[in-house]
């Protein structure tokens, strides 16, 4: 495969998705084929998996059941979307992967680390060449987030002390990760974000 | 837990559903508390999974996808189901359980038996205490299957030679079983077989 597979990682209304379509438009403004995708969701099989676990209540499944369905939509998005898109040379841009799984899962809801782990090393494989964080703080991007109304607000009715536990486990991420994970303030205006995720990428792919 | 978990295994067609209609009248008769259930479901959240998995073309998810969406629908059944009735003392009997992915998925599409073991031990881990598999000649059982006509074909469909391989399947899996696995010919009348399966059932419970 010879695409470049980038992420956006971070807590909900930390700006990912705007910073996703800023940086796909940058990318094809050059001449690039991107494929824009997210997680969970990104092929019509995960979308329907999807719908499973953003909607109902916030106890419909227990930790376990719910890395079975993340794991499960990331497999057909993997190979629906992601690996077509990468052996056909494109750039593929995906709000949210195993990342978001290993922090929301694994670092905050007990000691389910092991479990999504052996399930992305058994059933997935595959990492990002490049991830984004963005990093804000969690009150300002609670704000955001809850602002959108889009209905899918399983975690962010957690709350803010859990957005903060979120916000380290991302932070730690990207020191388990470092060869591939870069950190973004978030807290600035999008078009300056936007600047300097546009710098770190061009340097990534300078240096390919 | 002191309850009893037994489970019906077989091909489509073999009369596997009423066999445990048949039992569990029987068991209820002589007193006992029954939870009457079956896979992929049991539950309401492994029922709207069921949805993803018996709905839609035959190619809709890899086989490693479809692993993945069974082992969730076990968890839930086994979690909000299974687990609670034989905690309450019942006897559980369930139509297809994790058997049935062995053989469907393990034995029959490739070498994933070894993946479906590995994610029954970390996500399941619970065996059923007896497991009756029904045995019937393919051509007779799929001619009941498709009579049936339930919509849920995605099996059903693949022909009889597929048939063949999942009845090898199911009797190689008393083999590998041979603690809690009986095979039972049903290519009898429903009244013979359910006085057999009213033996064996009656055998077991003795001896514990």
């Amino acid at each position: 495969m010879s695409g470049i597979f980038i992420t956006f990682e971070g807590i909900d209304g930390s700006g990912k998705s705007t910073q996703s379509r800023l940086l796909a438009g940058r990318l094809e403004a050059k001449g690039h084929t991107v494929r824009l995708t997210r997680e969970p969701g990104g092929s019509p099989g995960a979308e329907d998996i999807r719908r499973l676990l953003v909607e109902g209540e916030p106890g419909r499944w227990s930790a376990e059941t719910e890395i079975l369905l993340f794991t499960a939509a990331r497999r057909d998005h993997l190979e629906r979307t992601i690996q077509p898109a990468l052996e056909n040379d494109e750039i593929v841009i995906s709000d949210r992967f195993a990342d978001s799984t290993r922090v929301y899962q694994g670092a905050t809801r007990g000691a389910l680390r092991g479990i999504v782990d052996d399930l992305h090393a058994r059933m997935i494989g595959r990492e990002p060449d490049l991830t984004l964080i963005i990093d804000m703080d969690p009150d300002a991007a609670l704000a955001r987030g809850l602002a959108r109304g889009s209905g899918e607000d399983r975690f962010e009715e957690f709350g803010i002390d859990f957005q903060r536990k979120l916000r380290a486990g991302f932070l730690r991420l990207a020191e388990d990760f470092p060869d591939r994970a870069r950190v973004i303030d978030g807290t600035r205006g999008a078009t300056e974000v936007g600047a300097d995720i546009a710098r770190v990428v061009d340097q990534f792919m300078a240096a390919r």
